[in-house]
């Protein structure tokens, strides 16, 4: 099964220029979806992580799944002012501007072994503040975890600290 | 297992006088999140459904999951401007002014059957508008499938015409 197929592009979206990498499909169909899991899974069985990190909202689709499959607890990382109690917060940059995300402080521990999820490694931002919130909070990044990466805008650089997973590359 | 026991209140959040249903203990245990799909699938495995709707964020989390427990498709419906291509949309009252979800025109098909997940129902507007959003792709809804309901805001009086069903009740 040629996960790819199940991946279509959207040109000019969200703004022109811009090919878009829709997943619809993919997550439309169970059988797509469940392997994308098992190979997402692949080689994390070996490494003793204790928790998945999902980055919202898409995040949050895979990074579930994930989780489930290793038989690990799901931590959502979230966008600013969605999560209650003591959190932690760190911002990344943007092309125009900066933005930011949150983790509950509470919800990694020292020690912690750390999976972080999400669907498209792009620039990297969004996952190299991913990965500072889980060491703010005490916990070690085993490994970075990504349905696609771009590999033209060069991700992969940000979080060169990293182990790095990226099922399909375009 | 209690379910209740990994759902925490959070009081004034996200603002004053409103108590917060803080799902992430729950998220975090992976046998608690298993358990709790395994109870939100229940009783589904005998309607023929076709596809399972998850309302974004916090409806991705568990619907995708329900998903692949059913071995179903999922269907995102997400806040304006995220989904790329022809889109559906409906608006839904707040309590000051309105707000809107949209749908890919195409991923729900004449004749589908469709379950619609979200994790917490409260006064039922957002749920009611995935529901229509179903309704004019062709689809129809078999279950609206919640995770939590808090039962003094009375949301299912606006989902009276759908089968509904509600893990656990606050």
């Amino acid at each position: 099964m040629d996960l790819k197929n199940y991946i279509t592009d959207v040109p000019d979206f969200p703004k022109e220029g811009i090919v878009f990498k829709d997943i619809s499909p993919l997550l439309v169909n169970a059988r797509a979806t469940n392997y994308a899991v098992e190979l997402l899974a692949k080689g994390l069985y070996d490494i003793k992580a204790t928790k998945v990190i999902g980055i919202e909202s898409r995040g949050f689709l895979f990074g579930s799944l994930l989780a489930q499959k290793l038989g690990l607890g799901f931590v959502p990382v979230r966008k600013p002012g969605k999560l209650p109690g003591k959190i932690l917060s760190e911002s990344y940059d943007l092309e125009y501007g900066t933005d930011s995300l949150e983790i509950k402080a509470e919800s990694i521990a020292e020690g912690d072994l750390v999976i972080v999820h999400d669907d498209v490694l792009a620039t990297g931002g969004t996952a190299a503040a991913a990965c500072r919130l889980v060491e703010h909070c005490g916990g070690k990044v085993v490994q970075c975890n990504f349905l696609m990466e771009l590999d033209f805008l060069n991700g992969r650089k940000k979080l060169s600290s990293y182990s790095l997973h990226s099922l399909l590359h375009y």
